[in-house]
């Protein structure tokens, strides 16, 4: 594992508990985004190398609402950044871990995310995620642009 | 906050946790240390710029002890590292958090520590942890060598 990406905790109330951390950490939230498939939203805050990520629920389906509802408000899990998600899964799987996902899924901040179970890890929710790199646009060759 | 300086958290076995991190991680631990007077035990692995902190409890009455027969194994704290604990602690106080210390106290891995309550940050218990820097030796002056 690369570095700790970001800590997730689930909170009731998104804005109230903004201004907590926000206070807190001496940070300004740089973004809020919705990940509507999984009935969250989230809101996030740079701590060095790694980011603070609030969840509410958007929907009583919502896992961060069951979590809510069964545990209260509190760390929901750790994400560690990795380089190839892929590999990292075939690596963890290969040692007995228990993978709550076949593939990675899209996940919020722009990431490839599966998740460990927590019965893998002391009862910690761990999260694996690479960034997805976005494609560069195809520049044209020389000649396809002076040819044109 | 500077960044995150740890995630503690809190097992029953130290030694089988530790294996299942070291694989998880794909890190070795690097340190181990007790804390007497707090009746714990712990096992560090570096991530990125963070730590992974495994607490284990040697006594009955251990905080860890108490956590873990209230809520099982996993996540027990947050630590973020600040360059000056008391000025943090006097800033929060100001802005209404709940500190459990009046004073830092000594923590492991060379730290001074303060602790928020859970209830002033939406359920996570949050340290506030300063390096203890030592003091370098007094070098002594060029004439007090030479006129020895």
């Amino acid at each position: 594992m690369k570095k700790i990406e970001h800590i997730g905790i689930a909170v009731k109330d998104l804005e109230a508990a903004g201004k907590i951390y926000e206070t807190l950490l001496n940070t300004d939230c740089y973004k809020t985004e919705k990940v509507k498939s999984e009935g969250v939203e989230t809101a996030f805050y740079q701590v060095g190398e790694s980011k603070i990520e609030l969840l509410g629920a958007t929907t009583k389906e919502s896992p961060i609402a069951k979590f809510l509802e069964k545990k209260g408000e509190g760390i929901h899990h750790i994400a560690f950044a990795v380089d190839d998600i892929k590999a990292e899964m075939e690596r963890l799987k290969g040692e007995g871990y228990v993978l709550l996902n076949e593939e990675p899924k899209k996940g919020a901040d722009n990431k490839l995310v599966a998740f460990l179970h927590p019965k893998s890890a002391n009862g910690v929710l761990v999260e694996l995620c690479q960034e997805i790199v976005e494609e560069p646009e195809r520049i044209p060759e020389g000649d396809e642009v002076w040819d044109a």
